[in-house]
């Protein structure tokens, strides 16, 4: 006998799987809105993200790990503003009303909002195919936010963590590319639960001069910084930090079109004077996260120009777009 | 020759359709997150709602009418807490680009962003069934917030303008109810272009001890209200402002239906001390809005009650819930 086989209104659902007590709202889940106190000083930092089942995730997707990932990719774009996690609300379309699912779909959300204090203020539930919709708020003193339009000629230009493992992961699920179980165990967590970098955002408040989190490739989330800050990019592709799986495959296009082009790393790309080499250094030891300098901030005229081993010149691969 | 027809990537949808200048943001849409600014002493109320096609509004809705309603919705809740809109985010799902349907959609959303001085700080485009889901963001002094729980025993229960006729016109459309073509003119608006009651939230400030708005029905709503106060509610169902139409049509139990526990028509269910009558009636004056006192608030004990012309006691309809 199972006491969740007996949820079945939309009130209960909300209360049952989706309210848990809050930690900094001045009123939580179960008004028209939630209320919530921006501290003095800070402006509020918001994001939301929608994720669509067979688009973003597998039909049949693990639900714990679908929980975890939706709130991830809104939190990554809190780290690339070096803002703190506040606040979430969470709309959700689901096709039916299935208790395992939700059981371990809220389970994953809050797993990861738990760690970084997250509250889950609000949201809305109903049926349809199945959507998920986070919007995400977080605090961060306005002159030490990280955007996109602060990257200077002569800046460094580095990135966190590794590069291709998710788009290797979805090739593989694709079945596009074969890997091994033991490749492919390396490879999924990227994909499923990727790891937010919301600490090295804080970390690099007052250090950075812009930054993105990597979702929709390299090439294409870079060429938003440099648009946005009227600059030029070169990166050295033999500097790029490839997940090590790359290494045992030796097939260097599908390397290429991965780490150039492929989206839902959720790594930060950051740009910095060269004189906060050593700081940022630091931070890599610090974090336990590998903070690898891939290449320069250039003027604007010459774009963004990516140079093999040998100096070639390589294509730039396109980045997923939706519509495209 | 169509401009519009060249748009195809997700970065030029959202530039062409959905970024305007902000009047009130740090930063608004093409970063990673907004950045938003607080006035000092007010709190910030957060509210989303998710609209999916075939649940909450038919196939081949009228494009323009669904920008303004998906937005009305949310900005109802706003009113009902008594909040002053700043800004939304907006995540949309669309099966293909459509350029008509998105320059119609996007006008009706703009056409009532604009007069309530709201703005459009970010948002989400992906591919995926038609789903909407907009999370809006308003001040409120804290301590001036209209919230479900402050009815107390004694208070008078009112609501804005009238009531059912969404839910008429939603009959109609599904071929359950007849109505001529004078009268779908009538009822029509109820349902597809609601007027959200900002203007009236924020005149209850310091009035109201309570106040909902009414999407789910009356019944259903005012459940809430009584719950979260820990109060029951008798209401005289001869004194409900139910929609004109209502009096040609002679049918009680459809009447009965749609006034008591009808979705969809965002008016304002709010309490108030008794002393404050006058007052209530002044700004029903003052903003050409029929503001109608219909029940009282009761002890727990008694529950809601609802009784007829000859104080007999109704059945109370159950309202609309996504899952049961």
């Amino acid at each position: 006998m199972d006491a969740s086989t007996s949820v079945v209104s939309e009130f209960d659902l909300i209360r049952t799987y989706f309210t848990r007590p809050t930690r900094h709202a001045v009123l939580g889940v179960g008004d028209d809105c939630a209320l919530l106190q921006v501290q003095p000083n800070n402006v509020l930092a918001v994001s939301t993200d929608m994720l669509i089942e067979g688009r973003h995730f597998f039909a049949h997707a693990d639900p714990r790990q679908l929980g975890h990932k939706c709130l991830a990719v809104n939190l990554s774009d809190l780290a690339a503003m070096g803002a703190t996690p506040r606040w979430a609300t969470l709309a959700l379309a689901l096709p039916a009303v299935d208790t395992a699912w939700l059981r371990e779909f809220s389970a994953g959300l809050f797993a990861l909002a738990n760690r970084f204090e997250l509250d889950l203020v609000g949201g809305d539930t109903t049926r349809g195919p199945l959507a998920i919709c986070i919007t995400i708020a977080g605090e961060v003193p306005a002159a030490q936010s990280l955007r996109r339009a602060g990257a200077r000629v002569g800046d460094a230009l580095w990135v966190s963590g590794s590069l291709g493992g998710a788009a290797l992961a979805l090739q593989c699920a694709q079945g596009a590319v074969h890997l091994n179980a033991e490749q492919q165990t390396a490879v999924n967590p990227c994909l499923h639960t990727p790891e937010p970098r919301v600490a090295l955002g804080l970390a690099l408040r007052g250090i950075a001069t812009a930054a993105i989190d990597l979702s929709d490739g390299l090439c294409g989330d870079l060429g938003h910084v440099l648009t946005q800050s009227g600059v030029g990019a070169t990166i050295a592709y033999a500097n790029l930090p490839r997940h090590p799986v790359f290494h045992e495959l030796q097939h260097t296009a599908l390397e290429q079109q991965c780490v150039l082009a492929g989206g839902d790393d959720y790594e930060l790309l950051f740009t910095a004077p060269s004189r906060a080499q050593r700081t940022i250094e630091q931070l890599a030891a610090t974090h336990q996260l590998p903070l690898t300098q891939i290449g320069m901030i250039t003027s604007a005229d010459t774009g963004l120009v990516v140079r093999d081993a040998q100096g070639q010149r390589l294509q730039v691969p396109r980045s997923f777009d939706h519509f495209a």
